[in-house]
């Protein structure tokens, strides 16, 4: 298979090498025999546009908008894919959801002094909570406590509930424009519900309301899922603070003992860095014959651990995005591989196997064909397990055989991570005015959050994602990276203060005066949500700037799944210019095509656009930035 | 078209003709159109067999199980096809529970003194209050505002705190069994949660697990949705109890205002119906030229209705089912149609076109292209809106075209509809015994409860049902029908008394010692619920059987769409033989088909039974029984 067609990442490349001698499944052959591209003969035509639907007994069903063809219920192509692009939404905002749940559920443990957490940024507790309007009066777990059950209660408001989370947090010219579109949305649960009992047969078969609906659920799940998440994450492990980080595949050393956590919570992964910092778990490591125990960081768990501490010999390094999983496991470094609530690949029991590692599941979501064993995470029994889970890391090293051919020689890199609103301000030296200044002046022409996936569609892992960036910051428009392709970012360079020598002069000038890189890590997926809350700070410190209006775009160059959809739906929802690829299967519903691409912002002020060269791509964002600054005067 | 490939019902037959005549769009060419009986080259075969997945940006993918092809996430076809249905169940679950929220809402509400409904059932009230736990001193009022806090605060458990509502319900043996499988849910928000984030792409692979988490979540709503939710409208509308009412097509008269609310929630249609039955409402018919007012049920909300208030001129008779619906609308004798949550066609806004009615979405849920005016259900409002309803449709009666084509000639039929188990009860005396020791003599072979709806997928509609249920009751097996599979019931005349002559001899004795129909008119799919509370207390009443062992079934024989999967998963927990047919789109994943049609058993001790064919499905149900009546010993 052509290099690029597998990734971006030499190491990546090189490891597909070493899974084919070993002929195991992976990621790229089974694309591969699916259709590369599309091939109208292998992927089908109806699914790769939309136009179909299985969910009732009368069909599966076939549409066709230029005939009216419909579905035996009377559904439009419209309405098929819509519908299931709402429920791609609902999946995703509802696995964000459980996310937020947990951390919920791991501060109060944590308030009540039950887990091996604290409260490590009072002042973040206290601004937040104050923020949502609660009493701030008590202690630190008192008003952790108030904090749970404030944000609980509006999770559990009805729809038709107006959410106090929303109300407080969001920018007051969006919240206008969504109570006039009637998706100003309710409690988060409530939200699900309507989303996904309006996707049963006969329900709303109209794409419009479909689309609003899913832009509501959207709202709903930033404001309540998403930003609470992320602060209550950062009040129990810190503020993400800039910092360097060793990445790629070469963070891992088959002599030591690794374990990895992996998916999206953070909780077990820390739990497992706090033991292993311990001298008695480097010992025990030693004692089965490793350098020492490590705890490495992946995909989007390890960003929501890298993003807040600190390296060290034992917290090492981070490997990389979703589509690194194979090239991880293959390597014959990993010992455990502790699967939280998202990312980990179905066939990870087949590489457990070949690679003598243990597979362990600590997520009640997260199950595995041919593993029966596993640990759900509890914020009581955190130690506990996190204990459990290094000795099934050490038990494992010594059986684990690891030969000449696991060391990778691959060097690590490095990146700068830990960007977010409050280390932004501290860079800038406690205002936004700096940044806002060299908007104004043009040396940044606008700021692109990139929030994304990896995919295969079109190209191989993060070379349509790295295309796309290095083009925006070459026409000085800084990038904010979120999400796998962050880890693109980070694992391909972009995120290291080298990198400036891709960017525009004007750009190059002002990272470098202010020591940044021109890609900033700002974290997971997840921290959409703090990124939508920043755009609302910049609206506000801008005297009330709709967001719309400001010379910022959305972009996934590379999304995956169901959670990159409701936050391209967000984004849509919060007027932003979106960037999005491979193409939605929407292609056969002309009307939705038309909704999103154009009439979207007449109704949001957002746009999505699609467009899978690189430079094209581009073009449109620098095009939407530059009427912006227009409008703005600037 | 060939009648039978229409429907059972002549009424229907006729009036397709009717509607082809006026060149409309209908399900019945819609779903020739997309291909009778799965034709190869125009249904999608890997659609057909649950093997496709379309979630991510990697797909669409297709899967082959004999070669262990699986999806680029590694997913296999057995995962895809579980997955799918896990999906379909999360809606059902979801719109189930909508449903049940609006209940709440209403009860509380009414409890208030703010709407125009009442406590009609106070000891039903305090017995189910009771049963709950909750302290029953206080006033009416009182004890329905703490039922409305203890259901809400247990829908709002997380997934990992067990439901006190399923504790205190389900019978002790299954709870046992759901314990040690792992499947006793919480409440049914973090269920639904669950669930949901479990078919995120790389999260649950597993298609045992996916099985279970399924279980889990027809639990959840079983208890917690359908029983709360109709033993509360038994409170707030009325216990069933028999009697009977005109059904089918002729039911519709074009010389009166005829109002049809329509979906699955009865709120609005008890509301109009009390107004209706006000002179001031009938002079107001009268004035604009009609003989006077009537609200005519149909599908479900109508049997929500039917199943508790009795017939007269006003409340006049019930359609059918969601098959019939192209057959009303097209009758010329609809002024209003008000959709609720469920069950109207995306193509209504065609035939109101057509047929000059009024079509009102009447739930958040419901949209239709074209429709833009709409009126969300309030209970608080709930009068005020069901008196604009009725206005429209006085009004739409003005310039309603009532041409001499409207007449429709078909004769209304009758059936006895509203059994419920205190109307068994009440049937036989206050005891179980009487229909106990039926049974146990063999008088009563065994009992099937028949939830279905109506699918043209196999056969036209209804006309499978019929026949499952005639050859039932011909081998003596007493059939409880519920949902849109009750309608075919009773429009085909099985509810009937008449229908004995159907009944094998001595089940046609027992029916006419007690006088009942063979065929019991139980309600809705939602009484779902309700037949596993009567369930639970025969198993009580025989001194703790396990339900497993009761000879019983469950049967489908047209399901069409989620609640109806759910419903069937729901079965399979309860330990119930189910027949389901049209044969679901799993047949590509060999090894679910394995776990649901013979391993489950061993899991559960339900089973899952696909036939197309009516006498042989029937072989199947009465073995089943046959061999659950010699383990018995009867």
């Amino acid at each position: 298979m052509d290099k690029e067609r597998i990734s971006y990442h030499e190491s990546v490349q090189k490891m597909y090498e070493r899974i084919k001698a070993d002929n195991m499944t992976n990621v790229w052959d089974r694309y591969e025999a699916q259709g590369i591209g599309g091939v109208p003969d292998r992927r089908c035509t109806f699914c790769m546009a939309g136009a179909r639907c299985d969910l009732c007994s009368n069909g599966p069903c076939r549409s066709d908008a230029s005939k009216d063809k419909r579905g035996v219920c009377g559904i439009t192509a419209d309405g098929m894919a819509m519908r299931m692009m709402l429920l791609r939404n609902v999946m995703g905002a509802s696995t964000y959801h459980y996310h937020t749940d947990q951390t919920i559920r791991t501060l109060r443990e944590t308030a009540r002094n039950k887990t091996p957490y604290s409260i490590r940024e009072p002042e973040k507790l206290k601004t937040f909570a104050n923020r949502l309007g609660i009493d701030i009066s008590g202690s630190d777990a008192e008003i952790a406590l108030n904090l749970c059950e404030f944000v609980e209660k509006d999770f559990n408001r009805p729809a038709y509930e107006p959410s106090r989370i929303v109300e407080i947090l969001a920018p007051p010219e969006r919240k206008k424009r969504w109570e006039e579109l009637g998706i100003f949305p309710g409690g988060i649960y409530g939200e699900m519900m309507l989303s996904t009992s309006s996707c049963l047969t006969n329900v709303d078969g109209y794409y419009v309301s479909l689309a609003l609906k899913a832009m509501r659920l959207g709202i709903a799940m930033a404001y309540q899922s998403q930003i609470v998440n992320e602060y209550c994450q950062d009040v129990l492990f810190g503020i993400p603070r800039p910092h360097t980080m060793r990445v790629d595949l070469g963070v891992l050393d088959p002599e030591y003992v690794n374990v990895l956590p992996n998916g999206h919570e953070p909780f077990l992964g820390f739990a497992m860095v706090q033991l292993a910092r311990k001298p008695e778990w480097q010992e025990k490591a030693k004692a089965a014959g490793a350098k020492g125990l490590r705890v490495i960081a992946s995909i989007e768990t390890g960003q929501e651990m890298i993003q807040r501490w600190e390296e060290d010999d034992v917290f090492y390094g981070f490997t990389g995005n979703w589509i690194s999983q194979e090239a991880v496991l293959a390597s014959r470094c990993v010992d455990l591989f502790a699967a939280d609530m998202n990312c980990s690949l179905p066939v990870a029991p087949l590489y457990a196997e070949k690679y003598n590692f243990k597979l362990m599941p600590v997520s009640d979501l997260v199950a595995f064909e041919g593993i029966e064993e596993r640990l759900n995470y509890d914020p009581v029994e955190a130690e506990d397990q996190a204990g459990k889970l290094l000795d099934m890391a050490v038990e494992n090293f010594k059986n684990r055989n690891s030969s000449g051919e696991a060391a990778l020689n691959f060097p690590a890199g490095e990146a700068v991570v830990g960007f977010s609103t409050e280390s932004i301000l501290d860079a800038l030296g406690g205002t936004l005015d700096p940044l806002l200044d060299a908007i104004k002046s043009g040396a940044i022409k606008g700021v692109v959050g990139m929030v994304s996936c990896t995919t295969l569609r079109d190209y191989g892992q993060d070379v349509h994602s790295v295309a796309v960036v290095k083009e925006l910051i070459k026409r000085n428009i800084l990038v904010l990276s979120m999400g796998c392709g962050n880890a693109a970012m980070q694992v391909a360079g972009l995120c290291s203060p080298e990198a400036r020598e891709y960017a525009g002069d004007s750009l190059k000038a002002v990272c470098e005066a202010l020591g940044v890189p021109p890609v900033l890590s700002y974290g997971t997926c997840t921290d959409t949500g703090r990124l939508a809350d920043l755009l609302g700070a910049i609206s506000g410190a801008l005297g009330g700037v709709p967001v719309p209006d400001l010379p910022v775009a959305a972009a996934a160059p590379e999304y995956m799944e169901q959670k990159a959809t409701i936050d391209a739906i967000f984004a849509l929802a919060l007027g932003l210019y979106t960037y999005v690829n491979p193409v939605p299967t929407v292609t056969g519903a002309p009307n939705l095509v038309k909704l999103l691409t154009e009439d979207c912002r007449e109704v949001t002020g957002g746009l999505l656009n699609v467009e899978t060269d690189a430079v094209k791509a581009v073009d449109g964002i620098e095009q939407h930035i530059m009427e912006k600054r227009k409008k703005l005067g600037i």
